[in-house]
């Protein structure tokens, strides 16, 4: 049984008033949670946490996700009394400033971090994923013996998380996979930023929990109960076919005159209040930011014992490479995130004699072909498997063995249909290393997860979204399920990948982009329907994310089209020929590649003196950037066969020149600048 | 205890026969729901649905939702055989063909479909929406022997509603607000897309709802068991103080030879498999879309009780006009959608003396203003009450009384951090009638509910979303919670609009035009931060969604921005006239009131002959449709005070003054064309 005595306590003070200091010196941010939460922060890791302060990336080390990420000044706290390089006291000083190492919400970027929160409900999804990546990593690289994966994801989580839809889903799907490695902690502390919980949230949270198959404990008294808390883990740590939730009751402000009341949630105590609060815990009420030498000493003595077990288990590991030798130099590899050499000659290439396909189709043969190639990859879909077609048909589930669907050496997640869930767990996945998850739905769901991928971006995860059905083509399930917004949503995203491929080599072009960008998310938007192989097309031209598929001498007008127009656009400029007009066509499949590459380049591509049309069967809305006139589709789709739909909206060979004439009517006798050239 | 005979048994079997034709005819679509589903809403529709199909607006008429839309199926079916004159037999021949009334998912346009559904987990949380407002009115308009408002709402999700985090979030809430006025039914029928349910859904459902705090039920045998079906639903009835779930075990595509597969849930019956199916239930293999008579007679007879409801439902409301007319005449001008007469009179208006105020405080003021004047507003927050400001310090919170926090007469919603559940609510709480739904979150957050905010512009729901803490000047909370891309999302999407008002009267504007537009929603984006009054600001003006804000003689420029940089621009102005540079300001708060103005309206703002700059805090995409240049944020944010974050991006009256000249001197000596001319 773990005991604790008064240097413990004392720990747990400094970290309180360390907490409220650094709020109050920003004069912003979340003290009550900080405060509340310093109890079991301290347990979790000054008694069970495995890591090395001097090394955050140690792979082995077990992941801790603060999903409640308004509370991130805990976890600075205690990656400054940790020893961390990346949190000197100065850091937590400068928290909330621009230009800080300690923003207003945990980023990854700062070491120690391990996934973006603040976001609610991510984070506790983002575990889910470490949680899944640890399992396949045992499972493929453990040998008698040699247990070189073996840690554990715990993750704190509040009322709010709880909420959120996308930790609804993540849950769900942890309960399903058993996922006895994951021990996550619900901060019952009764308060919501709209004041006490009751006024929204009701449910029993823990038999909620229980449906979904996890395990779960009661802490009651949170604030004082260190024993009770270090005794939870150790029973969460033994249940191993279940995740765990200990739901922890603890007071927010813990000792401030406004504990236990919304007040402290999200603004900085009085100083009055901080004063009292250090007196209170014995601490002095004139220092800030103020850390006695035996709490470090205790801290430090923890960062030590890290760094000896890291020692322990780079020992194992030389001992694994002699056994293992193959395996270890795979593991390693998948460590460094290289991929293994000549992976890329499996890519696929087409040329026009090949049939017609739909692009969904050409990624499911891409995936058949480099999936063996690339044990990194970790697949799935949000329920649409046949409809996606990301399943290799020589992949293994990843499932628990019991259910004699799958093991967790599988690299193929069913992730039902979650797809906001999906996206965050692909990010936890990432975020643990040596994997690159993709996973299928409709593009028109990528919408439903726009959370999770707006944090893919953000926190550059490279995962990769399958997104089939990508346009009216789909046809028949008509506007619901038809995008026109949603090339538009992503493409404005900062580091986000919007692959559109128009045939074979340019799906190819797609995925090695997202396969090699390792810090870059990639969604790539594929066909229901087939389309043709494209005389001019390549893997290499493509890979620029934007090139000239069809030029003629003298060309009065470009037409840049992405994906299924691009076909369309060809026909157009053969129905333009009839009327001895020269177009030229480019294919634009990805805006953030393209833009990526050189001035001279990209002007070769869309140069001046020419008007330029762009076709795509979405929003307008962005293609001004590249294009002086822009046919698109600014309302709701319609239901129907496919081809009919085309027609409906005149995405046709003869609808596309209409317009390209007029385009160059437009522009007679007026000199035409690239819309590329900007005057700052 | 309602009894079931030989006739109910044809009928439904017929159901399941025209639904396979439909499918079978349309080459597309989905039949196995609609087969295992047509015990169920035979029992329903005929025994227990109060609905008159001669009037399908029948304001006190139970709601009837299908989440699981996909097997529309089974409602157009439905709507047939009780005479619905949206849906003849020729209609269901064209399903999912172009023009139809009947699409690949329900669509509300339909008369007799409530809610569009489709994209999952929607449709439940719809029912959520019209059972609080169905609660509303009961409470605000009841009177003792008047129960002018007494309909349930009823509604059939999946597991993959079941799935999707925006029904957890919905179901959650509807537990805690006791809803006993909805009755959902689950549909156990153990398959998903990707096999059987066991591959990704293993938990309890009922378990969980009751952990939300619902009322559940089972009926294990729902393919034949009738009887149980109907005294559950009576059951459920009598739970008034809870939400109630029925799980009814079902076989998917039962009749069918692939019945309890997944092959029979979204592909075709073949020939072979329809016509065994129609010999096996007694119906001729031979005859396609066929009724026999006695079926249409039991359905009408049903419809004929339905109308009679309603008769005396009129004469109900007639008595209770003579003894509450005011009641009366308030009900119905809510039902019909009118605003009461000058209630716009409330709005503020503000002249360039008043203060600076945030625009999040501007709302405030103004829901204060008019929430008493308009008694249709039903407002709310996903758990930012304190930050978003939507709450009129008089109102009431709709709570269950029980809990002594409110009572369901309130117009003040709790809604807890459910962004997506509270954006779907919302829709169905405007698709109940007599409501127009506003509600908060921080702008980065409206994200999570992309799905639901999707579906309120295709469906034409009139909802508001008050959008605070709108960009980069929310400060310290940093890049995870400063939008870039949020903007260019949703003005992407087509009939929505996308305020972003720059002063008070401004603000009043966006909430004029959102509350008077009643078939478009509205996203008003404001500052956390104050911004000045500006001089040649008004209501009217603001209302055309553009407009010339300052206007010189012989401007060499136009600087067009939007809310907090609008106040920025009019400074650079003076800063360039200090370097003789004169330049014009264009206020754009809301591009799709723009878009709908007058060409030579939206000429005279955006004119030809002069450079246009585009300033605004987030990403440039889209803005190339308004101007020439176009200065914004590519990137993520930055954590740090307000001020701070905005200098470092340059956002500054000098950083805009020098792009405004730069932008001048680009197009000196060419001929410049107003963007807003097209090709085409």
């Amino acid at each position: 049984m773990t005991t604790f005595n008064d240097i413990d306590r004392k720990a747990i003070n400094t970290i309180r008033c360390l907490s409220a200091d650094g709020v109050a010196k920003a004069n912003s941010g979340h003290p009550g949670a900080p405060m509340g939460l310093a109890p079991l922060a301290h347990v979790i890791f000054n008694n069970f946490l495995n890591f090395n302060p001097k090394n955050p990336n140690w792979f082995n080390r077990d992941r801790f996700v603060l999903s409640n990420g308004h509370g991130v000044m805990l976890h600075y706290v205690l990656l400054h009394l940790f020893g961390y390089d990346s949190m000197k006291m100065d850091d937590l000083k400068q928290f909330r400033q621009l230009g800080s190492r300690s923003p207003g919400h945990p980023e990854a970027e700062t070491d120690g971090i391990e996934v973006t929160t603040g976001p609610l409900g991510q984070g506790i999804a983002n575990a889910v994923g470490l949680a899944i990546a640890q399992a396949n990593i045992a499972a493929t690289f453990n040998k008698p013996g040699f247990a070189v994966s073996d840690n554990f994801t715990y993750s704190i989580f509040g009322d709010g998380c709880m909420m959120e839809g996308v930790a609804s889903e993540a849950m769900s799907l942890a309960g399903h996979l058993q996922l006895g490695n994951l021990i996550s902690f619900y901060d019952d502390n009764h308060i919501t930023i709209d004041g006490d919980i009751n006024v929204a949230f009701t449910e029993n949270v823990l038999a909620r929990l229980e449906a979904y198959g996890w395990h779960t404990i009661w802490v009651e008294d949170g604030d004082n109960d260190l024993e009770g808390i270090a005794k939870a883990i150790e029973e969460a740590k033994k249940v191993t076919d279940k995740p765990s939730c200990i739901k922890i009751t603890t007071t927010i402000g813990f000792g401030s005159k406004l504990a236990g009341t919304h007040s402290v949630h999200g603004a900085p105590l009085k100083a009055d209040d901080i004063a009292q609060l250090k007196e209170q815990f014995g601490l002095d009420p004139t220092k800030s930011f103020d850390v006695e030498q035996d709490v470090y000493d205790l801290y430090h003595a923890k960062a030590a014992k890290g760094a000896s077990a890291e020692e322990s288990w780079n020992d194992l590991f030389s001992k694994y490479s002699a056994e293992y030798p193959e395996l270890a130099t795979e593991l390693q590899r998948r460590i460094k995130g290289e991929l293994p050499q000549g992976w890329e000659k499996h890519l696929p290439t087409y040329t026009p004699a090949d049939p017609a396909i739909a692009s969904r189709k050409l990624s499911e043969i891409l995936i058949g072909k480099v999936f063996d190639a690339l044990p990194e990859l970790i697949g799935g879909s949000a329920d649409l498997t046949g409809s996606n077609l990301t399943r290799y048909s020589k992949s293994v589930d990843f499932q628990p063995p019991s259910t004699g669907l799958g093991d967790y050496s599988g690299r193929y997640i069913r992730y039902g249909v979650r797809e906001h869930g999906m996206g965050a767990i692909m990010n936890g996945i990432s975020a643990y290393g040596g994997f690159i998850p993709y996973s299928g739905t409709f593009l028109n769901f990528v919408s439903y997860a726009a959370g999770a991928v707006r944090l893919s971006a953000l926190s550059e995860h490279q995962v990769i979204w399958v997104a089939t059905h990508d346009s009216i083509g789909l046809g028949e399930d008509g506007p619901t399920h038809q995008p026109i917004e949603t090339l538009a949503h992503f493409r404005a995203l900062p580091n986000m990948q919007v692959w559109r491929p128009a045939d074979g080599n340019e799906t190819s072009a797609a995925y090695y982009k997202s396969l090699t960008n390792k810090h870059t998310p990639s969604i790539i938007a594929l066909s229901r329907q087939n389309l043709p192989q494209l005389e001019g097309s390549s893997i290499e031209k493509a890979s620029k994310g934007g090139y000239t598929l069809v030029e003629v001498e003298n060309a009065q007008v470009i037409i840049v089209a992405t994906g299924s127009e691009v076909g369309i656009a060809v026909d157009a400029a053969k129905v333009l020929a009839e009327q001895n007009i020269k177009a030229n066509i480019v294919s634009l499949p990805d805006w953030f590649t393209f833009d990526q590459q050189s001035e001279e380049y990209k002007l070769s591509v869309l140069p001046d003196n020419i008007p330029i049309l762009s076709v795509e069967v979405m929003t307008t809305n962005g293609w001004q950037k590249y294009s002086h006139q822009q046919f698109g589709i600014n309302r709701f789709g319609a239901s129907g066969p496919a081809p009919e739909v085309y027609k409906f909206f005149e995405f046709t060979p003869e609808g596309i020149a209409k317009r390209a004439a007029a385009t160059i009517e437009f522009y007679k006798g007026t000199p035409v600048r690239s819309p590329l050239k900007t005057a700052f």
